[in-house]
């Protein structure tokens, strides 16, 4: 049913692709954060390690909790609370796809059936919330205020940003800038924040912080960007979702902006039958699919991408060269060059 | 349709019942902590102090910010950090309430049609995150670790208890020890946490400040189970929310744990159907409130209630008397005096 994905052509200064490098370097430490996750996301009520450890253990990047892992590294952390820090990153991540499944009524998740879909929408409700509780309790154990600061505005922009989300769907009239305001608190904030506290658990003076802040923050506009291509271009398999979802949801994201600015009036009128009134027939999202690709939407929304993936590979200049700051910039590509 | 509430004898030893002392000796106090909530709720999203200011406006009894308001008085606290925490509190609430809507499907609370009923309930879901978020950050400005942990390990309680809640819905066989403690976690944590951060905030030995956490403990507790047989003998008028909400959801509260235990067979196959099996039909709910009187189930939860309000009280003796301790003292009479 999707077409392939737009091809890759990778120019010669372009770094490697890969996250591997960042799993090698990262493994003991993403090891440590994996056991902690499962140690305190138990409660003597049963079924809340079961919502949580179905999402939690179905194999996600980690993407998040990778980069406070490394960013403390990369700034010479020697300790060992960075550990707790990237598991409470993860279960604020968790906890909000958990409402993200409930709120777009999303059946597949990482090849998965959703926390949603298995227990219905109370217990996903009620386990995100008690996810998001044990996070900030277990910064209240770590103990820093700067870190629950930057990781509770991080909260909070994140449900603003969802909450814009749903006022932005179903509007064919988005612009581009109203899109990235959306993604920058839904997704960015939480890639930034991750970072940032990294540098702070390694004291880094306020302009690493930054940097580092500002690395996660244009990784995860390009991570969200190539999500939203992907939506409409990845194989079923690879991309563990249900392709098409954020079309029949009516979610306007960058490939539509795009495609929309550039179309026709039937074109448009197409858009506005689809997302704005919600009519949608079989052969639609394959018609979708085929304008965005004559309006050149998908490459567009890559290119887009790699622009940001290459800011935040810049970001990374002031730190010298390493193996994980090399590692740091292969994820960054990666971001871009997936296909899931 | 629904029954007078069950007859209050009031015995000649037992306190005036009203909040109307608190309201008025703490009214500068709420004012200020009302002011902070509407500026704090606010966010360039223009759906979230909507919808949060649906709720937080629709003239809750404040009841939860009044016990830190007053609990920090009480301890001698001179100073105003307590404003900011006694926000926090309601916005934790409100959160709660916003979410528990949602799962229980609710349409009316405080007399008004719910956030979910009139906005859907991807709104309510996100905007009760957005409130959560914002509390924590309301916690990291005051800078107290001590009240972060109070109130993150209360939230953590509150989500566990409702969890537990759902596990507990429909099942006729629930005993009265599941039944306290799903309400002491999903109620009686937040009433006891708000109670005890006055003392911290006061700067109070520990012991007060456990004699505060009792205080609120058991307070919560009596409430809920007004709260419970409430729903099943309240005017609705006066209610604000639906009469019999809670036995068309299934909801095993301590009135049906009464009437269950001494129900002969043919009760205990009604119970069995309506609860159980869902299977309800026009006049249940009388039938049920019928068989609730003839068990005497009102009344004795009525009479639990009355014995946790006591230990509330008795908690505060440690206190000197005072206005204050005297008007605490009635509010938690009035906790089981109350039609609403």
């Amino acid at each position: 049913m999707a077409p392939p994905v737009p091809s890759i052509d990778r120019a010669p200064d372009r770094p490697a692709a890969s996250l591997d490098p960042l799993f090698r370097l990262m493994s003991g430490d993403l090891e440590r954060v994996n056991t902690l996750i499962v140690e305190r996301m138990h409660s003597p009520v049963a079924l809340i390690p079961q919502v949580a450890g179905h999402i939690v253990s179905a194999g996600g990047k980690r993407l998040r909790p990778l980069l406070t892992l490394a960013c403390a590294r990369l700034g010479g952390y020697r300790g060992d609370r960075h550990i707790a820090i990237a598991a409470v990153v993860e279960f604020i991540h968790t906890a909000t796809l958990l409402h993200d499944d409930v709120v777009d009524t999303s059946e597949l998740r990482r090849g998965r059936d959703t926390a949603n879909a298995v227990w219905g929408n109370k217990p996903a409700i009620l386990v995100g919330d008690f996810l998001f509780a044990r996070a900030f309790q277990l910064m209240v154990e770590d103990g820093s205020l700067r870190v629950l600061e930057i990781l509770s505005r991080a909260a909070s922009v994140i449900a603003e940003g969802e909450v814009n989300q749903l006022m932005t769907a179903n509007d064919t009239t988005t612009t581009e800038d109203a899109y990235l305001a959306v993604i920058e608190a839904k997704t960015a904030a939480l890639f930034a924040a991750a970072s940032r506290v990294g540098a702070v658990l390694a004291e880094r003076p306020v302009d690493d912080e930054m940097a580092l802040e500002r690395f996660g923050r244009n990784l995860g506009i390009a991570y969200q960007l190539i999500d939203d291509m992907l939506d409409f271009s990845a194989r079923q398999t690879e991309l563990g979702k249900t392709v098409g979802d954020d079309f029949r949801d009516g979610k306007i994201t960058l490939p539509i902006v795009i495609a929309f600015a550039r179309g026709d009036a039937e074109e448009r009128s197409f858009w506005r039958r689809t997302l704005e009134d919600g009519e949608q027939q079989t052969g639609d999202l394959e018609r979708a699919v085929r304008i965005l690709e004559r309006r050149g939407a998908l490459a567009e929304t890559l290119a887009r991408g790699r622009a940001y993936a290459g800011s935040a590979i810049d970001a990374l200049d002031r730190f010298p060269d390493s193996p994980l700051r090399r590692a740091l910039t292969e994820a960054a590509a990666f971001a871009t060059e997936r296909g899931f």
